[in-house]
């Protein structure tokens, strides 16, 4: 193992049914097979504060709630996970696996609820000082698709709640490839379509490369 | 009286020893001798959500609270208490007298903890979807000043504690200074070292102005 000064902070995103619990094991196995100290985290991460934040936006007394006071609370609790759990690992060389980051609430909060992915960014970038993933692995599938594998999984029909939403993650996809499309080199767009084996080729691929890039 | 679509917003800002408790009475008072309706508040304003942030914010047991997380929560607590209390207010025509708003977080927060009034200013715009108040009165005072007032009225000596915090209102004068050269127009900067009739009557002066101008 190489011996360096920061971690790689390496985030994962996608849709339900896109296989994400999957493909983050496979990178925490490749990550040991490379002799890389890690962490694998998700928001908030224990951080009590971020946790309180949370309780806030899940409480489902709180139907009030503006989509922009939700879209701060997330942002919120975002800058207190990375300022007390994802920065410190980093500043110490331990690479950090965030099962989603700042891409959620662009694609979700700012394209799919229609608040904007520039002004969403805007107060992200105040949340992380202007820090963004080193590498992002988006996990594109039709929601259908995904749907389909949740429902097989589950041995349950697609129900009719599902297909209303249906138009929802289609456009939480949309924002996802627009965004993909803003940060080319740091987000790759996986295929989820295929086979675990195909996936995990692919992103074993990109990460022995960020590894080699990062950490030389 | 006559008859508005909408109703004026007007805030308050100033530090401790400054008047603005006294200054708002007065508001008050003009207020209902010109028959117009208003509403006071001030933030979290019995808005649940907000007051629920608001406890997130003041947990004396959130020591390690990031300047950044803090800021993102007063945004969001503000944002509710605008969208729930403030702008069905105004909208019904009815005017909103506000104590401390934006102005307080771009001064503590943006200039005297030093996070940056512009950065500040962007998640509170983003808060606020770009709404300012119509009119805002800043009651300036020299924090010795002020805190003699304190002192004389709570009957007590000035203390270490309250020495100490005399540079940080220093810079947070400084902060309300510089911001109130970015609104010239919105923000009225009062001498409050002066008699409380020679402030009210300043205050009255703009009052009446504001009323003519946005009500006509």
């Amino acid at each position: 193992m190489n011996h360096h000064a920061k971690g790689l902070f390496i985030t994962l995103e996608g849709g339900d049914g896109s296989g994400k619990t999957t493909v983050m094991r496979e990178l925490e196995l490749a990550l040991e097979e490379h002799g890389v100290p890690f962490i694998s985290t998700r928001e908030p991460g224990g951080i009590e504060i971020a946790e309180k934040i949370r309780e806030v936006i899940l409480n489902p007394q709180h139907t009030a709630m503006d989509a922009r006071t939700e879209a701060l609370l997330y942002a919120a609790s975002r800058r207190q996970h990375l300022a007390e759990k994802v920065e410190p690992s980093l500043d110490r060389g331990i690479t950090v696996l965030c099962d989603r980051f700042l891409d959620s609430s662009l694609a979700y909060q700012g394209y799919a609820r229609g608040l904007g992915i520039d002004e969403v960014l805007e107060i992200n970038l105040f949340a992380t000082k202007g820090r963004f993933p080193d590498l992002t692995f988006y996990l594109d599938i039709e929601p259908e698709a995904g749907l389909a594998r949740i429902a097989a999984g589950e041995g349950r029909e697609v129900n009719r709640l599902d297909m209303e939403s249906l138009q929802f993650h289609e456009r939480v996809r949309e924002g996802y490839r627009i965004i993909g499309g803003m940060y080319p080199e740091r987000i790759k767009t996986i295929d989820a379509s295929r086979s675990k084996e195909e996936v995990a080729a692919e992103i074993r691929g990109y990460l022995s490369a960020a590894i080699k890039e990062f950490m030389a």
